[in-house]
């Protein structure tokens, strides 16, 4: 296509490069779309769409003609919650694939972890101690996972397969359940699917309603010893509350992978507590290919008008 | 039942208690079976079957009647071999689900712990080092699956669902494929399973063709780095040449479950080697009460003469 065709648009990152990581994807899907950084644009006014991943307060204002915001992960709460973007502005994210494939094999990993107690074998190994710990059906082990769009359908798919028993909270229930998972919906099903369980899972999307869902009412409900996987974003935890569940033996680890602040800072105690495995937010990814096969489908229905096959709903916040 | 009509049965181990695993379970099964140590037997004639795990050398001598011998995992080949055992005494395994169940997610808890670095993130966070790997997608990590049956589809199905790559070696092709694996049958079709893989994973029987078949042929097949994952029997493995492979850089890392010698020997110098995982015989494990549903199940049909539901083929030798 010739360029006078081309949709411009422009990168906006406070922590990232995000031409470094996906300008080479984007320009191999063809001439039509134009990424810029901000200091390479010279007309502001010709900039109809943004890459964010988390962008700055004022990144936005220079950019009257936008029409649409883009984030390259699955997760737009920054972008919903950004006081610079205009109303109007259409939102939408990437729904990569191998991300919740990613999400599935990293939960996946974790519960096996607790499960079979890997950390306690490898300090045997180092001691050269031949000592075979009890070990469970599967079934026998209960996991809840919090959320059920494309992170947890595929979490529950990959746990269902490895013989765990599922309780899943959505938000509706779904048209094509999973043969022997357990799906609460409505009001209390957060609460609800935490009863009992061995393992919690959190890849609920941030809004209003699931901030802070992560705290003490829910972990009590939870088996004693229960370990919590906590792959949503960091502002779903309260932190002190998951002190205390781990002093009072009511969780006996935590696996967490995303924080309040990011990086986690080096003064925060999580990092020495003994019970916690901390992880930098690699939980999952989505892949530059896809990132940049999507943004260019998205920017040429921006084009011709046509509806954004990932757009987001404003009101529903994902 | 009234005990004149009970068929008698003995536990035969060098190395284990199985009434303590097994007898209350298998008491709970019914009154018309009976276990005894040797010690307690006051007829060796009356003994119509045995539960095995690793007889001794003259462990089946006294018994004259014996029509049936059990094993109480899936793998029969410490029966096989022995050379005490009659020809004319049928041998039956235990299959139970849920030991695919826990083998397969050991399988995949290896998998992931080397695919996403889990080794190195949790190094890094005792540094208290917020550092991101990177990652790819499951679908690019390439996995060799070598063996098809109960373990093995099971292994199967649970990569499968966390999105990897697959390739089966099988003896025969299967009826019910997985869709996106690759199966591998015939004349060649170990070796050329392992060609350009990251991952093998070993759950072969053990027989005279299989013995050995982990060896530096094999590795020389697969990947530059890549990992093997043996969780067949150690006389599957070469252990000379997995070393060898080591330290050409070959294989990366490898995790080994099963040994030649049971328990590895405090001197063996896989203990202190850092590329190796090593777990003490632990990928999975049957559950007391299914074995004794199991036994309970085989000593009856033999009482009636009817066919062994879990027979084992000798000239198969699995």
């Amino acid at each position: 296509m010739p360029e006078t065709s081309a949709i411009l648009g422009v990168y906006l990152s406070e922590t990232m490069d995000l031409d470094a990581v996906y300008g080479a994807a984007l320009r191999a899907g063809g001439d039509d779309v134009i990424l810029r950084h901000p200091s390479e644009i010279e007309d502001p006014t010709a900039v109809r769409f943004a890459i964010c991943w988390l962008p700055g307060a004022e990144a936005f204002a220079p950019y009257p003609n936008l029409d649409l915001a883009m984030s390259i992960g699955a997760g737009v709460d920054a972008l919903l919650a950004h006081p610079g973007l205009r109303p109007d502005v259409a939102i939408a994210r990437v729904r990569d694939p191998h991300q919740a494939d990613l999400m599935a094999g990293f939960a996946a990993h974790e519960v096996l972890h607790y499960e079979r107690g890997f950390g306690q074998m490898m300090d045997n190994a180092r001691e050269r101690r031949w000592q075979p710990l009890p070990m469970r059906a599967p079934e026998a082990a209960r996991v809840a996972v919090l959320g059920h769009g494309t992170m947890g359908r595929a979490v529950v798919q990959a746990l269902r397969a490895l013989g765990f028993t599922l309780r899943v909270a959505c938000r509706s229930l779904p048209e094509d359940p999973v043969d022997g998972v357990t799906y609460l919906s409505g009001v209390g099903s957060i609460l609800n699917a935490a009863n009992g369980v061995d393992y919690l899972i959190n890849v609920l999307p941030l809004t209003a309603a699931t901030e802070n869902v992560l705290n003490a009412a829910l972990f009590a409900r939870m088996s004693p010893g229960a370990r919590l996987i906590q792959i949503g974003r960091g502002e779903h935890l309260v932190e002190a509350d998951l002190t205390a569940a781990l002093d009072a033996g009511r969780l006996a680890h935590a696996t967490l992978d995303v924080f309040r602040t990011e990086p986690l800072p080096v003064g925060h105690p999580f990092w020495q507590d003994s019970r916690l495995r901390i992880t930098p937010h690699i939980a999952s990814d989505s892949l530059p290919e896809i990132v940049a096969a999507q943004v260019i489908e998205s920017t040429r229905a921006l084009r011709c008008g046509a509806p954004l096959a990932f757009g987001v709903d404003r009101a529903q916040g994902y």
